[in-house]
């Protein structure tokens, strides 16, 4: 393979040996493993968790939910609140697959009800401490009114809680994120001991990279929902939630100048292609970290060479001495990025060690 | 038109307006006119551009410059340091149109005189102050060096300098623009005045929206390749660059829910519908600024409500309570985008007031 562009590199070895891991820690914990497929947004990535088992997915989007239930998947969470403008798109779906949409709001599932031609499983999205979306997991009278108003529903089914411990990303070591999991795990537990008596089948499902990654007790859970491990980044790395050694993707960059007043390298491979994601390390902001070129694939990481700066088109390479001699006009060199899911949707492809494009679902 | 999920509104007659008011200053300037394409990227805002009577455009990479040359463009300038990777693709549209390359690097210029099948005009790539990329204004002993590679050339022809002053975007009013522009203009005065005997045909070539905006003298320079004022966008806006109402394009995005808790909106639009591009304002770093919904269109600025936070797919709307009160589940929602180039890179289609849907170039 001669790459010759900015390209996503995507070693699948990894990549697999990632996806098998969850499963693995699905089963031996009993858990139904629902994927989050917003990292890669690909149908042949998808194909590689069908083949260990997996089909039940997650998604972001109802266009995400479309894609993949094109591509023969039949049950499918969007986690993400209802967007009730997009009701023919829901109701298309829920003719076809079995679909479970999240909300916490009264006036969304007043509207799904009178709108709805199918049913559905509707989850209630509950805040455990991230603050994005959700009923926080206290406020049980707003959860009670809301069971109220889904039972008097002829068409919307509880499914059960949903949360997603976003917070668990501003962790810095595997003892951070076992703090977030454990406060987790303390919130869901509560609303499965008060609710299920009522409710014998409901599912409380969690889902964020960190706390999948690194915990092996997942108290009274039932569902995982982790997406970005099947690729990682630099970002999990620092935040403990993988080895530098399980991130499966890497952005190939050509060098096109070598400044030599201040022994930068300029790339092609800007805010297009990695997205605007940084990290603070070591006082210093950057957009990725360089690791050594292994001829078709990538090595470690090389100590003190950062993707500095990005603008559209250029990155800008912050070098030791010993780096920008090495390297030339016209290299290319491997970068770990910051965050792989805004990464993969800005290259909108995957290019295997060996060559092959994997799609990505086209669009924003 | 009914807008359901997240879009990107082009206002056709802003955006004409701007095409026009930038011809207008080139032509009383006695200005060639190379406008930027790398922020629409679209054939048929490019057509705009045609109609009134532009024929020489700019870009920043070949795929870019293969799109446009499919779509007729026979003048085109990559202006971003040679990626010599890419030769075969540069043989290409060198043998079709009219190509113009950059670069500051004498390995670059050697490699594609022993790699080049067709003539090209090569500009040099000059710092004026921004440091990205480029040789320094005032190290004219390498750009003699340069010149003297060049003249060895037989398939390279010197064009002349090309800058691009982006430190004008660090400028937070018409003032400071004009002061960047000002050092530009000496900089770029001072090696026209050296070269010009030498080489009577060189081309002075800068290009950046705010000079190219505020500026009403631009000296000795030839050329102008301003982009982003085919759109501009709020961070244009904070400049200094334009007015509040030459902005082109608005995000509309629908409302998912309502957080009682804290007064904020969820909107479907995140990081891969913005880019994370961000504005600090009244010590608030945010990510767009929401403005009146019109019905078909868009209005004023609406005080003190922001996008002040997103992930991949979400939107946080930091509310008054007034504005949260008057906004429901379901409504749209329009924003003022920060970064107009990655938000159209990003969303990859304009749609116009009158619900036409016009092209962006796939892919990264």
């Amino acid at each position: 393979m001669k790459i010759t562009s900015p390209t996503l590199l995507l070693n699948e070895t990894i990549c697999k040996a990632n996806i098998q891991m969850m499963v693995d820690k699905a089963t031996a914990n009993k858990l139904i493993l629902r994927p989050h497929f917003k990292t890669h947004q690909s149908k042949e990535v998808g194909e590689w968790f069908r083949e260990v088992g997996v089909d039940k997915i997650c998604v972001s989007s109802i266009k995400m939910a479309q894609y993949f239930a094109d591509n023969n998947w039949t049950d499918i969470t969007i986690a993400f609140p209802v967007n009730i403008l997009e009701i023919e798109k829901i109701n298309d779906l829920a003719a076809s697959i079995k679909l479970n949409l999240l909300s916490s709001s009264p006036e969304t599932i007043t509207y799904l009800e009178n709108n709805l031609s199918d049913a559905v499983d509707l989850f209630i999205d509950i805040d455990t401490g991230y603050h994005r979306t959700g009923i926080s997991y206290t406020d049980t009278n707003r959860i009670d009114e809301l069971l109220t108003q889904i039972e008097n529903c002829s068409k919307i089914t509880f499914a059960g809680f949903l949360a997603h411990a976003g917070h668990s990303y501003k962790s810095r070591s595997k003892e951070e994120i076992l703090k977030v999991h454990e406060q987790t795990l303390e919130a869901l537990n509560g609303l499965k001991k008060k609710y299920i008596s009522a409710f014998p089948n409901l599912i409380v499902s969690n889902g964020d990279t960190p706390t999948c990654s690194v915990a092996n007790d997942f108290g009274d859970i039932d569902e995982i929902r982790a997406g970005n491990y099947v690729f990682y980044d630099y970002t999990q790395y620092k935040i403990g939630s993988c080895e530098i050694d399980q991130i499966a993707v890497a952005m190939a960059c050509p060098v096109v100048e070598k400044k030599l007043a201040n022994k930068q390298l300029i790339i092609h491979g800007g805010g297009v292609h990695f997205s605007k994601d940084s990290i603070e390390e070591d006082r210093l902001i950057h957009f990725g970290r360089i690791v050594a070129n292994k001829g078709n694939t990538w090595g470690k990481l090389i100590d003190a060479v950062f993707l500095s700066s990005i603008s559209q088109e250029h990155g800008t390479i912050q070098c030791t001495p010993t780096f920008f001699e090495q390297t030339n006009i016209g290299d290319v060199i491997y970068i770990l990025p910051i965050h792989s899911c805004l990464t993969a949707d800005s290259m909108k492809s995957h290019t295997t060690l060996g060559g092959a494009v994997l799609e990505h679902l086209e669009g924003a």
